[in-house]
This record gives structure tokens, C-alpha cells and sequence, in this order.
């Protein structure tokens, strides 16, 4: 049996399942502080025989196995989580082998594999909400080099009508401190959801298409999935459609039917959790070739 | 034997060589209009027992095969080459596999197997000439997804001195239209290799890490090599590693040096007719092993 967990800022999503995907028990537990979160999570996994488990958590997180702090959360305004030892607490109470992806890996790789994307030889998951962040698949494995990507911090032209200096505490106007849901807020001065201001729309539309634009240049992904808290302000989707007609027509060759091609997730709160067994599976396997070889 | 031929603006390179890609024998022929230059390669293929053909050819091409104009060189100020049907033309003089890929794409491909990229999982190969392109290279395979990526294509924002408009019959100011050699030539009024002017040199360098810079955040290759005309002023080189850095220390695990990271092509006129090889022999198991499978 394997393990999976999808951490996310407001809420843990936990589960056991098969190596074919499927999951067979689940649960939710509000993001608190470690001391509180991390024990019922251990407590759920210990009611089963779990052999590897797949970790899809908020960041960022450190994913290099050279580096000292491999298997951290490192920077977070989450209380308490600044440089929490997600993978060794993991492997100190279980002893398992454990992979740990980025959350929008984990959507990305459970969407491909169940989802939005599924039958696709790639596909760009990204989130627009407190943050931006987006993983990919290629080729049925996520996009990986020196590091996972950090898409969410293009840099992107300014909308001509934008003062907005932008909050992103690294480069301040990425598409992240232009776009993502504080952005919306200390644009406009309401909150993203409760924001019916046609212009405001407008504008981030503009921004989400000028991202979508770069990715597509650069990855020209099969499939694109956009969720998170922004996208469901479901009008952005035709908004964003057109936009991205209007710039790549004639030059990339796109689907016919766009609102077939940037679409909303399908697996909901269960794509990362998802993409989390997978990589669960995956190091299982690993492990086992491994032990084969000696 | 294998064949393979990089198609460039101003030489063709033909070579023919074995699986292990290295070439045997290699001729160059200036690019005239087809109907001088491809009788010539016809003529220099038909002396070896070829049984299948790698090409990497300028473009932009149309590499979708569902496409009509498959195999097509699409448009292109070089005279007669527009619409000339590369793939169609090879297969009728030699009834062998053909696979079409970019330039850019050859020349990845070629560094990353046997140049600057070697023992890497990832690269990323990208000229500056005429235009600007790249090729990817992710996990020992060409980055595909709907199409080739069109990373010369991507949006930049602009240097705060520059009012040059940009030279991109699509786009105008993308960074082909606002980096490649036609553009530096149009905004100093001087051919890029008689340039002396420092300012025109910080402009560029900035163009090229800006670019760099989205790549990285996208991609994250391992290695990034950058060749073409206009990266023969190796002082590029120095002033793209500190920009590159100044922008992404501390946010993307960067190797140390980067005068190791973004690199200069080591395989020179060669590169791309390698990568041609490699899909020649990648096309030949494909098949044989279609035909087994029968
Ligand atoms: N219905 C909505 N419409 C617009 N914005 C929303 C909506 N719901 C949440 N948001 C915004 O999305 C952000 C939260 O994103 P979410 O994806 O839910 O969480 P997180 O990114 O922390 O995982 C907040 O900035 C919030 O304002
Ligand atoms: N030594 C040099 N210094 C700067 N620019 C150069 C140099 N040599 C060629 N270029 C520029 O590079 C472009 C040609 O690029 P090149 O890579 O040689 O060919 P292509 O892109 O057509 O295959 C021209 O715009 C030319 O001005
Ligand atoms: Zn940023
Ligand atoms: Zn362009």
C-alpha cells in the first residue's frame, strides 16, 4: 500500500491507496502549526501497511538531494513551518522511501495521469491563487532540471493602464506579484472574490494570457489546466482564451477549440494527492530495481 | 549507414555516418535556390547505402504530421525555399524514413549527446544570428508537445534606453525582433561584427539575460549553450553570467560558476548534422521495430 500526502496552506489532504491510482482512503486536516498537524498525519498513515509515500507539499521546498537542506519547506509565511524537515520527520517515523514534489507537481502529475490531460504526452498545471506556481509534465514524467520550475515568477510586460508596483518579495512585478490573489487585492483594493469590477477583470486576463503566451513559446505543452482560488472566476477562462488566440494564431499551431486546450482542473482537491502517489509508486519501484541490483 | 543533413541559410551540410553518431564523411554545399542545391545533395547520399536520413533544417518548418504541409519549409526570405516540400523530396529520391526537425532542435541535440552538454540530463541550445531560436533537450529527448517550442519568439521587457522598434515581422519587438543580428544592425545604424559601441553591447547582453532568464524559470535546463553569429563577441559571454546571476541568485539553484552553466557550442559547424544523425538513427529502430512488430 502507498502513502500520499497533498500539504497545502490551509489544508492537508492524506491518503493510502494502490499503485494503479486509485485511493482507497483519504482525509483532511487543517494546516496548523507542525507540533499539531504533522501527529494527525502520521496518525492516519500508521492504521496501514504503507511501503513508500509521495509528498506534494507548499512551498518552496528544497528538492535537491545534494543540498544540506534537501527535503525542507524552506521560506513560508506559514507560522511555524519556516524550514520544517518534512521528508526526514517522514522517514524518521515510517522508514519508508519518500518522494517530494512540489503541490503544482503533484496536480500537474495527477491531472495528466487521471485528469484534464490524461491520454496527453504533456501537460502545464498552474495555480493562480495566494501565489502562482505551475509544474509539468513531459513526456508522462515532470519537467525537471537544475531544479523544478519557478514559473510563477516571469517577468511579464506591464498592462499599459497598471500602476500597480506589485507584491512579489523577490521581484516585486513578476506574474506572481502582478497576478496572483494579494495582487487582485492590493491592486483594487477588494478582495479577488468579491471584486465585479469589469476593468480589473480585464487586466488579469491580460496578465494570465501574457504568462500562458510565454509558456507556450517556451514548453508548447499538449495541455494546459489553470485552478487555484483566482480561476474560479470561471469568466476568466473566455477571457483568457481569446487573448491567447489573438497573440500566438497562425504562429503556434493551437487546438481549434482553445476551451479545449486551457481548461479547469478535473480531480479538484484530489490532483495533487493523486500526483503524490504516483511519485509514491515511482520511488517504490526504484527502490525495488534497486535492491534487485545488489 | 545513416544520413544527415543540417539545412542552413547560407550552407547545407551533408554527412553520413554510423549509429554511434560519428560522421564518416561530410560534405558542405552553399544554399542556392533548391533546384541547384538539392540535386547536389541527392548526388553526395547517392554514394552510400543509406537507409535512413536525419534533417535539421532552418525554417520556420512544419514538423506535424497531420498536417498537409508536413516536411514543408514554410515561409522564409530565402528565395525559392518557400513552401519547398524537404521531407517529400528526400523520400521520393531514396524511399528511406526521413525525420524533419529544426535546426536549433539538431544542434541541441548534437551539443547534448556529444558536445557541451555531455553526461547532462537536460539542455538548452540557442542561436543568435539572422534570428534567434533554441532547441531543448529534457531527459535525452527533443522537447515536443503541440509543436516545436518557438522560444525565440518569447515577450521581453524592454531596456528602459531603448526606442528601437523591433524587427520581427510577427511580433516586432519579441527578443528576436529586439536581440538577433538584424536588430542590433537596425537600431545602430552598423553591421553587429564592425559594433564597438559599449552601450550596444550592455543593450544586448541585458536582451539575452532577460531571455535566458524566462528559460531558466521555465525549463531550468542543466546546460545552456549559445552560439550563432552574433555570440562570436565572446565578451557576451561574461556580461550575460552577471546579469544572469544578478537576477536569479539566491531564487534558483544556480551552479556556482556560470561561466560553466552558459556555455559556447563545442561541436561548431558540426552540431547540427550530428543531431541530424541521431534522429536518422532514431527513425531506423522505429521502423524495424514497427516492422517486427507486423
Ligand atoms: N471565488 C474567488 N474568486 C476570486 N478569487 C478568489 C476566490 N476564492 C479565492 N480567491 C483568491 O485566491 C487566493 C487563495 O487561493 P487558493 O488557491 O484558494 O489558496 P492557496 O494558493 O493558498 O493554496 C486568495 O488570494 C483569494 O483572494
Ligand atoms: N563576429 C560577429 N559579431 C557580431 N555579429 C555577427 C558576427 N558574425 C555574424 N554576425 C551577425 O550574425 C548574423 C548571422 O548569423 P549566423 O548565425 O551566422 O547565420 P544564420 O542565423 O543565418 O544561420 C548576422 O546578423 C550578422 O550580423
Ligand atoms: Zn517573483
Ligand atoms: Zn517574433
Amino acid at each position: 500500500m502507498l502513502g500520499a500526502i497533498e500539504a497545502g496552506g490551509t489544508k492537508f489532504v492524506c491518503a493510502v491507496g494502490q499503485k494503479d491510482g486509485r485511493l482507497v482512503e483519504r482525509i483532511q486536516i487543517n494546516t496548523d502549526i507542525p507540533e499539531r498537524t504533522i501527529p494527525e498525519v502520521i496518525a492516519f498513515f500508521r492504521e496501514f501497511p504503507i511501503q513508500a509515500i509521495g509528498i506534494a507539499s507548499f512551498g518552496p521546498i528544497d528538492i535537491n538531494k545534494e543540498s544540506p537542506t534537501y527535503g525542507y519547506i524552506k521560506s513560508t509565511p506559514k507560522p511555524g513551518w519556516i524550514n520544517f524537515p518534512f521528508v526526514q520527520t517522514m522517514e524518521n517515523a515510517f522508514h519508508v522511501p519518500i518522494h517530494f514534489i512540489t503541490d503544482v507537481d503533484g496536480a500537474a502529475l495527477g491531472e495528466w495521469a487521471y485528469g484534464a490531460a490524461k491520454g496527453h504526452n504533456s501537460c502545464l498545471y498552474i495555480t493562480v491563487g495566494t501565489g502562482i506556481g505551475a509544474g509539468a509534465v513531459v513526456d508522462g514524467k515532470l519537467l525537471r532540471g537544475l531544479s523544478h520550475p519557478e514559473m510563477g515568477h516571469i517577468s511579464v510586460r506591464r498592462h499599459p493602464e497598471d500602476s500597480y508596483e506589485g507584491f512579489c518579495p523577490y521581484h516585486r512585478d513578476c506574474i506572481e506579484g502582478l497576478a496572483a490573489g494579494p495582487a487582485i487585492e492590493g491592486r483594487w483594493g477588494v478582495k479577488a472574490d468579491m471584486l465585479h469590477h469589469e476593468k480589473a477583470w480585464e487586466m488579469e486576463a491580460y496578465y494570465l494570457a501574457e504568462a500562458l503566451v510565454q509558456y507556450i513559446l517556451i514548453l508548447s505543452p499538449e495541455k494546459i489546466i489553470m485552478g487555484g482560488g483566482v480561476m474560479k472566476q470561471k469568466h476568466l477562462f473566455p477571457r483568457i482564451h481569446s487573448l491567447v488566440k489573438e497573440k500566438l494564431e497562425g504562429f503556434v499551431p493551437l487546438p481549434d477549440k482553445l476551451v479545449h486546450y486551457i481548461v479547469p482542473p478535473q480531480l479538484g482537491d484530489d490532483a495533487g494527492v493523486t500526483g503524490a502517489l504516483l511519485m509514491a509508486k515511482q520511488i517504490l519501484e526504484k527502490k525495488k530495481a534497486y535492491e534487485k541490483q545488489k
